[in-house]
């Protein structure tokens, strides 16, 4: 039906609308979304390029920014873990400081968004956009067993330096949950960086185990981290990245193709931050080639939709495709 | 588990992580979602207000802004109408424009988005985001065949006026497309308002008959446009809106609260539009209640995340609901 | 300083870091931002572009959307009125209500964003974002006086009808708020297009004149409309827009380009929609470009940022540049 | 002329619509806009905020997330930390990189957006949003001066550990641009914290240092970095905070204030994130209420707009409202 006078390389696949009908499995919508446009044809296209990074053998590297687990992403988390569908995870401290809550018999609660936060403060309940967390959890949930696993962990190794990778791992051997993220990436050896930690509750827990109850923390080293992770990734045939929201995680995981000269190969990134503020997390994917960190001729995409919508989508998609 | 000192009504419904499985289909997904907070626990009660809304018997409005057609919804805002679950549609020009291109034999492609526009405008070829349409079918697929069914609707009408709603569904009347929004909602008698016709090929076509072609157009009557919309609404015993962007569709669906004053009960508006520049589009549903326009007690929320993704997943996920 | 390797024409221009002191002009700061990227740049290039736009001779349109009255933006659009600044106004219905309601005797107060939009309701005090205004005010500072006007304009025009222009023309006749944008409008010259009338105040006063009150409204032409229209833009040497917002003010603007395949020649526009969610408010310039709205060579920038703050920043800093 | 039946302690405060003069200074704009809603009468009571918390004696964090430097803001942030409007700056790595970079002799670029990065990767041209720099700058104008610095501080301070602010004032001391960040941080005892150093170039050549050229860097200790930090801030009688962006600086400060109960009586954040998808960066200043970060009663403010537009207004108009 193509005008004769049009460039038949520029329109050749017609939109073709996406048909619903009832029962209709996550993997079959999302595959009715590959004839869409917008926000639904890049879902659709993270669903073939997730399966692809994964059917290829690269390795994958999780980035998790934004809070993540107190949203109720865990499971999913999990999910990618035991699946093999990740291989390194780079993530803020937060996310890991509110899995070990859970993990240590902690909860978050559904709450408000229309609350008086004066009056959650006075209740001692710390808000997360529409999550709550009551503040006394963070000291039976958390600086507790964290501060008793501190102790152990200096006990073993003495003196040595650790990355923050080896101690989110010596952490997460001594975690039962069985659906903790950290007790998970231990049990599947899924390294877990997290390059900001002082930035979190388990930094301010290695300065008060110091500072506050006299106790020697294990020392954290910032250049044995980067050791690890280039090492991680160097001798990687192919490379992919899931990237969740934008941050530390993202320039991390980018920074290791720009040092490394290694680009990814497969990149996908959800988020909600724009580029033209100019910062990294809402950068385009096509700025990053300009870098190296990102391959000229890498399939790569951006949705740009919310991650606690749109990360349950793409991994059970996937998941679909990959029993299918 | 929770403590002593906290208010048990604030802190009662924990965070449930959503589980993931393959195969498993929309409907569960979103039911996994209900426990999350964020986006995801938003998306979730958006289907469980939708399918109130359609069980009560409420009248449903739908409002359509956003380039919803050309991105590929068509079929599921025909699949709404066919099972019900709208009646009555306030959408920009554009979208039906963009149907009718197709219903008279046009089509829409799927583009890239790093493509020079200057070489576009060149091959004469219109983008809209990541979606192609050749300029030359608005003439042959849109121009001219709508211009004949002008004729015959002045000829039938004779001097009478017609509200855009009239005019749509004249139009309706005459498509054959099977899966045409506007041939469908004229089959199922669910009305179209597009109160800004002029600002879209519909408008202009009427003014090109009279200015171009010598032929008289319809009369379009703005005030007969409110008192359909009007009467069409008043007596509802309940009312419930779904909202997909913002715009001129929002405002018009809200000002017949406002005028009435007859409250919605139930809302949902999916956007990426926020509140803080202070338009209509982002205004917060709480802010409408400030204005009568949503009820006060109102089931309502706002999932501020992509439209082409959440409205099939909403749709999909309530249709499930309704044959389970 | 600059490698040889490097291709001197795309590293040319090093950023200028902008300097402040005190008590610098408006103009001397956006002179400053001239060397800046990001938004700074952006709108360094506004000024510039807006500044050639006067000087050049080119008709200019402005759009607006978003609740730029309510805000407080009424006397910095009556500057541009008063400067020749803008020669044709294309807005949303309520930009012009609020204006009318304003120069009938009423006001906006300054209101908080934490407040219960209950018991606002309660109160009868309308919010839009941060702002807030009686309900009351629009029966006695809008609906009365601006009926009374309605009677007076039919029975001068007796049976003729009129265009969104010719009403608003008709009404700024009758208005004697020196501050009043409608007003100044009429004394200037300046047609105000409303496209989407009937989704206003003003258009619930037509129908309610008819419906309420038994009295015979002003008959709106939407075709009439589109003949004005396009007669004032077409014989213009240059085109230019400075474009507040998105939404309909935008499209329409950009329709007339499309309808008499006249380029814009310079393009401005504030907005903080985003482009990917596929609507044509936060479309890019350069999309406008493949449909021939905007000229391939057209001097044009988007600034993505709050309105309030960027066009008061503009306008003082052309006013400055024009005066010096 | 306000009704009788409203609450008069709601609307009390008119809008004042903003007036413009040519000429006029930055401040007398910032002072029109306080009667205005929206972003601007935002802006403005940031302008108070920043004013009365320079004036009170607080102690003032500065945050700085985004690409800040590159844009052109270095400048303003000098002239910040001269003025004595910034105490303590907490800071990604990058833009501590860029600072750094030019001190040393290199540039930033104006570029352009509609470029073909795969063309920008060949001439190794790394791009920042609009900005681009020269990939062999980072060889010559930063790894190896820093290189050399870095063997200068090992050499003076042995085995000892440094914090990342420690680190950045042994590099400030040897900095000779009298425009650069780090240099005048030195010079006006401003403390620099970047806590995720390693997520940087600064990180990548500690690891350099070690890995590929066999010198040993100077070593990183986080929990002292934490106990420098705390110490800091400890002491104040009042704490105030102007985050520009979100990230790791704006939770890193705010996290100060949790960890030490001592909330912060001063907040401004310019930021373009939402609160919607939940992280940090976006969320309200209300929500940090609820952690006991932001103060029952803190002055405070967010706003929602381009921070390279914002932030010079914010820190011209402060400067002439302390000379004046």
């Amino acid at each position: 039906m193509q005008g004769s006078g049009l460039p038949s390389k520029v329109c050749r696949k017609p939109i073709k609308h996406l048909g619903l009908k009832p029962r209709m499995t996550v993997g079959e919508l999302l595959a009715e979304m590959e004839g869409a446009g917008f926000g639904a044809g890049r879902l659709a296209r993270a669903v073939e390029i997730y399966e692809e990074m994964v059917r290829s053998g690269a390795l994958i590297l999780l980035g998790l920014a934004g809070a993540m687990v107190p949203a109720g992403m865990k499971k999913v988390i999990v999910e990618m873990i035991r699946r093999r569908m990740v291989h390194i995870i780079v993530s803020t401290g937060a996310n890991m400081v509110h899995d070990l809550l859970e993990a240590f018999g902690g909860a978050h609660y559904k709450g408000a968004l229309t609350v008086d936060d004066r009056q959650l403060y006075k209740w001692q309940i710390d808000r997360i956009y529409d999550v709550y967390v009551p503040e006394e959890y963070f000291k039976g949930f958390f600086d507790e067993p964290l501060l008793k696993i501190f102790g152990e962990i200096v006990g073993e190794i003495g003196g040595e330096t650790l990355s923050s990778a080896d101690l989110l791992r010596e952490i997460g051997g001594r975690v039962e949950d069985e659906n903790s993220i950290v007790g998970n990436a231990f049990k599947y050896g899924v390294p877990i960086f997290v390059p900001a930690i002082q930035d979190s509750c388990i930094g301010l827990l290695l300065w008060e185990a110091q500072a506050k109850y006299g106790q020697k923390p294990p020392t954290i080293d910032v250049v044995k981290e980067l050791d690890q992770f280039f090492s991680a990734v160097k001798g990687a045939e192919k490379l992919g990245a899931l990237i969740v929201g934008g941050g530390v995680p993202k320039n991390y995981i980018f920074q290791a193709a720009f040092e490394l000269k290694k680009p990814y190969d497969y990149v996908i990134q959800i988020t909600m931050d724009r580029p033209e503020p100019g910062g990294l997390s809402g950068a385009t994917l096509e700025e990053a080639v300009s870098w190296g960190k990102v391959g000229e001729k890498a399939r790569k995409v951006q949705v740009i939709s919310d991650a606690t919508i749109c990360l349950p989508l793409l991994v059970a998609a996937v998941m679909e495709r990959l029993e299918g």
